[in-house]
Formats: structure tokens, C-alpha cells, sequence
């Protein structure tokens, strides 16, 4: 059975300001799909406490659930922490930045493109939801600490330790959707363990279609990716991730 | 400010088949009493984790406080765990299994006896609650994990970390109250700082009056403890703590 540790970061939970409900919603969901939660710890805002746990915990499970300090005020601190365990710099990715640019256009500023800092080498696990993607870095998910938002992040972490989707690739083209799919028909039936999605977007200067990659199958999300980017037209790749 | 870490101890609360609440009820307490919480780790039954998490938590806080695995079942491992934490042997203590014996009566048997099980050098927490008294071991104060009496044991606790009632000593005699309050008083007027209680027991085969000694004056108390001790009747003495 695969194992997972929780960790709930934010004075106001210690000093009892905010009484926290988010352990019990984490806690329902790893049983219903079948992952061992093996601890939790509620922690403070600080970032050596914050290290100090994570890597008490990251070697120990499979899985590591962070919850909180993700925000673009002062006190949000858990990114910085989360980089300290892994001995990473703090950086700014780039699609995030994009999303939180586009989202926030003339209003945005420095405390809003906080939202886009992220361990180096973190990777986004997006979703349908309309929100910012949850960062994840190895077998760290670190999810917001705002109830409503911690929940409907669950519901994608859910997909993700359940199997449906264990590992999502995304390629962004800047080719119409029409002249990538014979190569998309092509690696489907090559690789019948993956899933291949196709999204395309109108009117985004950022890109025109987005194929996503996805298998429960250790190891065959990768492959997929691979085999998408050898037959792709390359000039027509603006990133993947 | 004084600094506490809870332990919330029980693979039930892990694996979502009970919620807990006791630990809203131990953040509340601590910020009433001005003791800064630090950390609350939700750990499993195992003995190994619970020992470790002692460790991690006793060095770095004034109070460790846990919660759960003290009842007379196998799966009640606490004990055991907090004794592996400071390489303590299991030992009955004498005062818990006359009052286990005495609650069971003719229904003792060895399920109930676990209940007197402590790490060597535990000491006792009483309380006029009418419950078993909450173990201590230096600073981990051991509660167990039924909310109602996890959380009449936080009444406890809560008179102990604010203050009003710093250390806690008891003297049992065999001797009459009038017999000894002449020596009361005089320590009462030699040590301002310590309050003595004195609380006689009728029809009790045990004891027959019990001295309580307690201060919120670090030091005092052992003091008052001391001084009592070179006054009183030596042989009308039967146990103190």
C-alpha cells in the first residue's frame, strides 16, 4: 500500500485563531484511495521548521501533502521552506508567471508574482478547475491552505494517487490542432497504456493547442512524451513540461 | 513565553474512522495559558514513531502533551513508546494499581492492570475529577484520548501550565489530620510561597489523610515537600511523590 504524510502549515492553526479542516478532508480522501496516511504535522509559518518536516517525511512516504503558506503576503513561507529541504533556489516559472500576468493584467505587482515563485525544477499539476496549478516538486504536492481551494485541489491529487492519472505531461504547440493529429492517432495506438489529450486554444498569443499526456503506468507517461516530441514538428514546440 | 508540542496518537484518526477533536481543544487550552504550541504531530500506534516523535518534541519544547494509546487494549501502545523514548523499563506503579484494584474490585484482571503500567520514574498528576490521575514523565504530560476525559484532564493541565499550580507533591500518612496540623502551620508561615493542602480519608485501608504541596514558585514546592518531610512523624509516613 502506498504511504503518505500530511503536513498543515500555519500559525494561525497553532495559536488557534483558524481552527483547521483540512487534515480531516486529506485524511478522508487518502483512505478512499487506498493510500496509508502515515502522519501529519501541523507546523508554523517558519521555514527551518518547515524543512526540517518535509524531509523527515519525503524519504519516509511516497507521498508528501503540504497544505498552506502558499500566499503572496510576507508570513507565506512554505515554498521557501520546501526549497531549503531540497537544497534548491527559490525561482519563477514561467507559465505560472504567465497565468498570474494574464489573470491579474494591470493590477498585477510584485506580491502577486510571489504566486509564481517555486522551488527550482517544481513541475505544475493542472486541472480544469480555473485556479492556479498545484506545484509539486519529487513527491511534494503543496496546496493552498484556503479550505475551498485545498478541496477542489484534493479532488485532482484524488485523480493522481487513485491511478486514473498518475504522471500528466503537457506540450504547448503553436500548430493548428488539424496538423498535429495524425502524429497524436499515431502514438495512441503505439502506446495504448497512455492517454493523449488535445486542447486547443483560441485566441491566446501563448500558444494555439496544448496536448496533455497521461498514464497510471509508472513510466509510460514519459514514454509517451518522448515519442510525441520525436514526431512532432519541432519548429512548432514552444514547451513542454 | 513557554513553548508545548502535542502528540495525537491512534491509527483510528489516521485512517479517518474517528475525527479528532482533541487537538482544537489542547490549541485553545495553551493559547488561554499563554503557552506557545509549536507543532501537533498526528502519528499511528506504533511504538517506534511514537518514540521518535517523544524525542524530536521533548528537547525543543518545555511541554510535550499526547494524547490517545493509554487504554487496556493491545493496540494502547503509548506508554511503551514514550518508555522507549527515554530508555525506561515498563513498571507498574504501586499507586495506580491500588487504584485500578480498588475501581475493578473483584472484576480486575490483567486488561485493567495495563492501566498501572508507566515508564520507570513516572510521576502522578491527581485531580479531584474522580478519574485515574494523568502520568507524567519530566516534561510529557501523558492524557489519554476519550475527548471527555482528554478534556477534563485539559482543566488539569491548564491550572498546572498557568501557573496556578507549579509542581503538585502528595504525602500519605497513617496518622490523624489533628495529629499533624500543628506542623501544617508551621510550614505554611515558614514557606509563604507554598500552599499545603491537607485532605483526610475515611474507611480508606490505604491512608488516612493526604498532605498536598504545590506552588507556582519554581523550587518551592520541593521545598515545601522537603521541609514537611524532616517534621512530620517519620513512621506515620507511608509514601510521598
Amino acid at each position: 500500500m502506498p504511504t503518505a504524510a500530511g503536513i498543515i502549515i500555519g500559525d494561525e492553526i497553532l495559536s488557534g485563531k483558524v481552527q483547521d479542516t483540512n487534515a480531516y478532508h486529506l485524511i478522508r480522501m487518502l483512505h478512499d484511495v487506498g493510500v496509508e496516511l502515515v502522519r501529519i504535522a501541523t507546523i508554523g509559518d517558519d521555514p527551518d521548521c518547515i524543512a526540517e518536516e518535509i524531509n523527515f517525511c519525503r524519504g519516509r512516504c511516497d507521498h508528501v501533502i503540504t497544505s498552506g503558506g502558499v500566499g503572496p503576503t510576507h508570513d507565506d513561507r512554505t515554498m521557501e521552506g520546501i526549497a531549503r529541504a531540497f537544497g534548491r533556489r527559490i525561482v519563477r516559472h514561467p507559465h505560472l508567471e504567465r497565468m498570474v500576468r494574464k489573470h491579474w493584467a494591470e493590477r498585477v505587482n510584485e506580491a502577486a508574482l510571489k504566486l509564481a515563485e517555486v522551488p527550482e525544477g517544481a513541475t505544475l499539476l493542472e486541472s480544469d478547475d480555473g485556479m492556479l496549478p498545484v506545484v509539486t516538486l519529487e513527491n511534494v504536492f503543496i496546496l493552498p491552505g484556503v479550505p475551498q481551494i485545498f478541496e477542489a485541489k484534493l479532488l485532482r491529487l484524488r485523480q493522481v494517487l487513485s491511478g486514473q492519472v498518475a504522471v500528466l505531461h503537457s506540450i504547448y504547440l503553436s500548430a493548428d490542432e488539424s496538423s498535429i493529429a495524425a502524429v497524436l492517432t499515431q502514438v495512441d495506438h503505439e502506446l495504448p497504456e497512455v492517454k493523449i489529450g488535445s486542447y486547443p486554444r483560441i485566441g491566446d498569443p501563448d500558444y494555439r493547442v496544448r496536448v496533455t499526456v497521461e498514464s497510471a503506468v509508472p513510466g509510460a507517461a514519459d514514454r509517451g512524451l518522448e515519442r510525441l516530441l520525436e514526431l512532432l514538428p519541432s519548429d512548432r514546440v514552444i514547451r513542454y513540461e
